[in-house]
C-alpha cells in the first residue's frame, strides 16, 4: 500500500515522536520532520508551527495544512491556496492544561498572589480578607472549546461565569453575551477578566483603554490567548490609575519578553513564558491522524478553520 | 421568652456582625461580644477562638463550646469539661475558601510557579515542559470534610487523586489509604502532597525528613493544615537535597512568621499567611445558629470534637 506523506515542521522532538507513532501505529501513513522532506511532491498532508517561507508552494499534492497548535494566528493564511483545509489542532491535552492554567490565573488573582509575593520578597506577614469563589465574577472573553473546558473546573470552585463570543451561544453554567452591546454588559459584572479569543484582525488589540475601562475600578486580567490581543501602554497605564489591580499574562506582543520590558518588575503583573498549553505528544499526534482519516473519507476535519473568520 | 446568651470571643469585627445577625435573624437567643459579656451565669454558650484564661470555669450555665474556626488545636482542651460539647466550625463558606486555596497551591506547584517567580525578578523568559493534570498524582493527607471539598476540583481539572486517613474510608474518585501501611503505599504514588489534617498529638510533627524520604525524588508539598505539622528544619533540609522541590505554605510553627525566618528569602517556598480560609460571616453565624438548635433539640452538633481523637 502506498503510504501517504505527512511533512512536520515545528519542534524537532515532538516530530521525531510522532514519526516514530505514526510507523508504529499505522501502516499507511508517514510523517518526515522538515527539514528531512524527500520529494516535496509525496506530501499530502503539512503539520506545522510556522513553515519555511515558501514551502506550501513547493507541495503540489498538499491536500491539508494542519497547525501543531490550537490558534492558526502564527500562519499567514495568505500563502495557503483556499482550497486547500487549514485545520486547527484539537486535542485533549491542550485543553487540560490550559484548563489548568486558566484556574490557575484566576485563583491567583482572586487570592491576590501578587501582593503575597512581593511582601513575601519583605518578609512581610499580612492578611487580606479571604472571600468565597462565589463572590468573585469571572468573565471569559472567547466561548471556544478551550474556554468551555476551564470554565469546568472555575464552575466546581463555585466561581460565577459569564462569557463573550462573537456570536450567540447558549452553555449551561455560563451567562453567554454576545456582540458589542453584550461586551458591555459582561464587562460590568466582571471581577477577573480572562481573555482566550483566537487572534484575529477584529480581536487584535481589544484589551485596551476603552475595554479596561468598562470594567468596575480594580478588576483583574488574566491574558491567556495572544500578546496581540492586548495593549501593552494601555495595560501598564490601567495599573497606574488602579482601574486594573493586576494581571497574569502567558503572551505578550514580542515572545520571548524582551529584558527591559517594564512588565518583568511590575509587582502587579505576573509573567509566564507562553506555557498555559502546549500540543501533548500522544494525544495531539492521535487528534492529527484522526483528522487526516476525516479527510481522506470525506468529512470535515475537527477544528476546520473558517477562512472569513481568520479562526 | 427568656434569650439564651451566646458570649463570642474572636475577632472583634465579626462578633459584631453576629451579634446584629442574631438579634435581627432570631428571637430567643442573644450574642454578647467579649469583653461586654454581662452577667457570666447568663451564658449558655461559647463562641470562641482562644477564650481568655479561666473564663470557661466562670460559666456556670455553659451547655456548649463552639470553635469559630475549622480546628480546635487552638484551644486549651484540658481547661473545658468532659461533659460540655465541643464543636468545631464546619460551614460552606470555610469549605469553598480552603478548596480555593488547595487547588491554586497544587496548581501552582503542578506548574512551578516559584521558578517562573524567580524568573520573573531576573527577567528570564524560558518555558518549563507542560504536563497536563493527568500526569501529577496528588495525595491528601486528611480525608474530612475540608479534604473532600477541595478534592472535587482537583478532580475536575484532571488529577489522579490519592488520599489517607487514620482509618478506613471509602469516597468516590479517591483512592482512600489508611494506617501506617497505607501512608507508605500514599507516598510512593505522590507527586504533589497536601496535608489537611488535624492537629493532634498523633499528627504534629508528621511532614519530617521520614515521611520526606517516602516519597519519590522531587515530590512537591502543600500545607493547608497547621504550622506543628511540619518539622520546618527538615523541609529546608529536603529542599537542600531535592528530595523535595518546592513547598507552599500557608501555615507555620510561629504565627507571624518571624522577619529573618529562612523560609522568607526561599526561592522554593511560597509564603501565604494563613489565609486559606476564614470563617464568613453569614454562612458562619448559620452554622452556629444552627448546631445551637441542634444541642437544644438533644441532637449531635455537626463538627461535634471527639475527645479521645482531638478532633
Amino acid at each position: 500500500m502506498r503510504r501517504r506523506a505527512i511533512l512536520y515542521c515545528g519542534a524537532v522532538a515532538r516530530g521525531r515522536a510522532w514519526a516514530d507513532f505514526v510507523a508504529r501505529e499505522t501502516d499507511d501513513l508517514e510523517l518526515r520532520v522538515w527539514t528531512e522532506a524527500g520529494a516535496l511532491d509525496a506530501i499530502e498532508y503539512l503539520a506545522a508551527w510556522i513553515p519555511p517561507p515558501g514551502l506550501v508552494t513547493r507541495l503540489p499534492n498538499l491536500r491539508a495544512v494542519f497547525s501543531v497548535g490550537a490558534g492558526v494566528d502564527q500562519l499567514d493564511l495568505a500563502t495557503i491556496p483556499d482550497h486547500i483545509p487549514l485545520v486547527r489542532m484539537i486535542e485533549p491535552g491542550i485543553s487540560e492544561c490550559l484548563s489548568a492554567y486558566v484556574t490557575m490565573a484566576v485563583l491567583a488573582l482572586h487570592r491576590d498572589l501578587p501582593t503575597y509575593i512581593a511582601q513575601q520578597r519583605e518578609s512581610v506577614w499580612r492578611e487580606l480578607p479571604v472571600r468565597p469563589p462565589r463572590e468573585c465574577r469571572v468573565s471569559l472573553l472567547g466561548l471556544g472549546r478551550l474556554a468551555q473546558a476551564a470554565a469546568k473546573p472555575l464552575a466546581a470552585l463555585g466561581f460565577p461565569l459569564a462569557g463573550w463570543s462573537r456570536g450567540p451561544q447558549d452553555i449551561p453554567g455560563i451567562a453567554c453575551h454576545h456582540g458589542a452591546e453584550g461586551l458591555t454588559t459582561l464587562l460590568e459584572r466582571t471581577d477577573i477578566l480572562v481573555c482566550l479569543l483566537p487572534l484575529t484582525p477584529e480581536t487584535a488589540g481589544i484589551l485596551a483603554a476603552p475595554l479596561f475601562a468598562g470594567l468596575p475600578r480594580g478588576a483583574a486580567l488574566v491574558n491567556a490567548g495572544r500578546g496581540g490581543h492586548l495593549v501593552e501602554a494601555d495595560l501598564l497605564a490601567a495599573l497606574e490609575t488602579g482601574q486594573i489591580s493586576a494581571a497574569m499574562l502567558d503572551v505578550t506582543a514580542e515572545e520571548p519578553l524582551p529584558p527591559k520590558h517594564p512588565f518583568w518588575g511590575h509587582e502587579r503583573i505576573l509573567i509566564t513564558p507562553h506555557v498555559g498549553a502546549s500540543t501533548q505528544t500522544e494525544t495531539g499526534i492521535r487528534a492529527l491522524i484522526a483528522n487526516i482519516r476525516r479527510v481522506e473519507r470525506g468529512e470535515a476535519p475537527e477544528g476546520l478553520v473558517d477562512r472569513a473568520c481568520a479562526y
